[in-house]
């Protein structure tokens, strides 16, 4: 088999077989095949597409190219939960505990925060003490133990996505749903998960701002899981304004605690619920509203928070920040960034001001850059909602006060105002559901 | 500017302008931009293609990425002529001297035989003597005398196309109009002529396959030469069939001298005429007609043949072989291959029986392979003749004894034979002629 051969195949439009996907995963990842050919094919990817089956077959290799996460000791149904990134996007705090107090078991491993998006480790090692590196053992063992465990991913997971993800981001071969799906989920299914659910953001925050994409995405990805034997369904989401109030890492722990306690964001709440349900409903074979009705309950009664406050403990963590959030430290400068004109809020740019976050430090603009945890924005006035000229619409959070001015400004930039109450926006734009459902 | 951007925008069908063009190419040649990102670029070309435009804009940058022949000391008209590659193809060898002895003057550098076809200076370098790599003060000085040098490609001409070509080569994308066009004529623009005839070879036995195709990339030929201040012609001509009946390389120059001497293959001939009566009307300003009488004189007077060990003599050649072709060393074995059934010749697949050629030491599968100059094959039934079973349709030279049984093979399974005679099929498809005619 030759991969000029391959090149060539997908070049002229035609299917691959997996053994020849099987060839080139292998052999990129081993270093047999050059970045040089590797770039070729995906730029053809790009072009000429890949059916289910091809695509399926790309992220099994992917999956495949590193090490997988054996859960078959863990008892009961494991399940795994999926954003593709954006801008105030603290769910998996939310929905792990809710869907483990009810019993599913979530052995989860999540990412870090990379250019404009936040990631989930990065969020709870703001909690003082919280450990995301845990041995294998004792990650299983916890997940037995109290049903959740959460921690950063393997170095070994995947590597042939690494390799390919780092080629596609120098080459303009990010936006292919193909390479898109298989990315997402070679992941998912090294993470050994029987269920996942996949939170697919679309909009000016998210990577893809048009909802066809979206749903395009949404389609192959639950056709992969599917296809590879794991139960996933998809919810497509609003990311034309950031999730929540808070962006920031203790911010948006801060945001999720109050969730957890049946307080906050009624969006924000509304989309937890409706991914906890999809995880549940999906681990107990149930329908989605019995599912939800036990999900609002484990939230009201308090099972939730104290099934994250478990988690916490059990991983290092300082619970008392948890009873008491006003025990985190503050950054050293606080900001209110006030309306300039009169008018409802009509537009805002999410990507845009989740860079003003990085600027103030929340955020990494390279991957070992560091971050500030206490760092952030609180958001006062979001889309739909009526501003007077000064009056404050946000306040930003940071310890270097020479960043403010630039904040500041991104942050106005990425609104737009209009005299009349804009359309109120989705929040949920659709769900796809597993074949199996 | 970012080769980034430059991909994305080319993804995009975007058209590239002339800064970004030349960032790339400046950028690969230098090796500031890795291949993985050229590669991506070139497929990216492959699917969205390039205006008239960009690719002028390619060529030009290619040409200028190394050495640009300076022929201003020569006085007369320079004229040039390129194959894109056949099999049998020794129509340089015949037309150079032709128009040279009409007074064009001919500085060429031509290129070495790879895979099935073969090169002009691997034949020249077949006659005992013949010096194919001169000083450029020499070749000048050649060409200011007699009017004609025929050289070897300097090692320093537009180094950015060999090294695109190569990366072109592993990739799967040789089949781009724009990327055949721009390799070609940014040699040519390179070569310093103001007159360019191009050969645009088409069927089995030429890298384009389809009519459709040479026209597109005979209108893309002439249209850069004109767009760069060179007066460019273009002829798209039958490649399903050897050219003339010999192949190898002292074969080649022996069926070459007689055309010259007025003899030989018909359609060999007439496409000789027809290339250099462009060539010479090109030079001299005159129509067609009158230049094609003028051709046809200069080979029956004799001078042609007088030009032709004119330049042999001057480059260190043994005139002696030219007078008395008996001369050239021969092959150990000559082998005759006999027509398998009674029938007409339908179809002869051109490339195989290149191939066939390599096998027997006349051509090269890698660039460094050494080359047997007497090796080859002379045909003795084409396409539409009628052969009785038994019969010889071909004569194989060589010295490797045990590959005569594999050439026979490849061969005979190049041939279609039918009960009826086939359509005789055209010698030139079309002539592209310069906007400036």
């Amino acid at each position: 088999m030759r991969m000029y051969d391959i090149i060539k195949k997908k070049r002229d439009g035609e299917e691959l077989n997996t053994a020849e996907i099987d060839f080139f995963i292998k052999g990129y990842t081993d270093g047999s095949i050059p970045d040089y050919q590797a770039s070729a094919l995906i730029m053809a990817i790009f072009f000429s597409g890949m059916t289910a089956r091809e695509t399926t077959d790309l992220t099994l290799a992917m999956a495949r190219s590193g090490e997988m996460m054996d859960l078959s000791l863990i008892d009961g149904e494991t399940v795994d939960k999926h954003s593709t990134g954006g801008v105030g996007d603290k769910t998996t705090l939310i929905v792990a505990p809710i869907v483990a107090a009810l019993g599913c078991k979530v052995a989860k491993m999540s990412g870090r925060g990379l250019g404009h998006t936040g990631g989930t480790v990065d969020k709870l090692e703001s909690i003082p003490g919280f450990k995301v590196e845990l041995s294998p053992e004792r990650f299983l063992k916890q997940v037995n133990e109290i049903g959740i465990c959460v921690i950063g991913q393997s170095g070994n997971l995947t590597p042939a996505d690494k390799k390919l993800y780092a080629l596609r981001d120098v080459t303009a071969c990010i936006e292919s749903i193909p390479l898109i799906a298989s990315s997402v989920m070679s992941k998912k299914l090294a993470g050994g998960s029987q269920h996942i659910v996949l939170d697919v953001k679309c909009g000016s925050g998210a990577f893809i701002k048009d909802l066809e994409d979206a749903k395009e995405l949404a389609v192959a990805m639950v056709k992969i899981g599917d296809m590879a034997g794991r139960k996933t369904n998809a919810v497509i989401t609003n990311m034309d304004i950031p999730l929540g109030y808070y962006i920031g890492n203790t911010l948006e722990v801060i945001e999720a605690i109050e969730i957890l306690k049946g307080e906050g964001c009624k969006d924000l709440k509304e989309l937890c619920f409706v991914l906890a349900s999809l995880m549940y409903s999906s681990c107990k074979g149930i329908d989605l509203n019995s599912a939800r009705k036990e999900v609002e309950e484990v939230v009201l009664t308090g099972k939730a928070l104290l099934k994250f406050k478990e988690m916490v403990k059990a991983q290092g963590g300082d619970v008392s920040v948890i009873d008491d959030v006003s025990k985190f430290e503050e950054s050293l400068h606080r900001y209110e960034i006030k309306a300039p004109r009169d008018g409802y809020i009509s537009r805002m740019n999410a990507e845009q001001i989740g860079i003003a976050s990085v600027v103030l430090g929340a955020g990494r603009e390279k991957k070992d850059d560091p971050i500030d945890y206490k760092a952030g924005i609180v958001l006062v006035k979001k889309t739909g909602d009526y501003v007077n000229k000064g009056e404050p619409i946000a306040i930003l959070f940071t310890d270097l006060k020479d960043k403010i001015a630039e904040a500041e400004k991104l942050y106005i930039n990425a609104l737009k105002f209009s005299a009349s109450k804009p359309k109120k926006q989705s929040l949920i734009y659709k769900i796809v559901r597993s074949i199996s459902e």
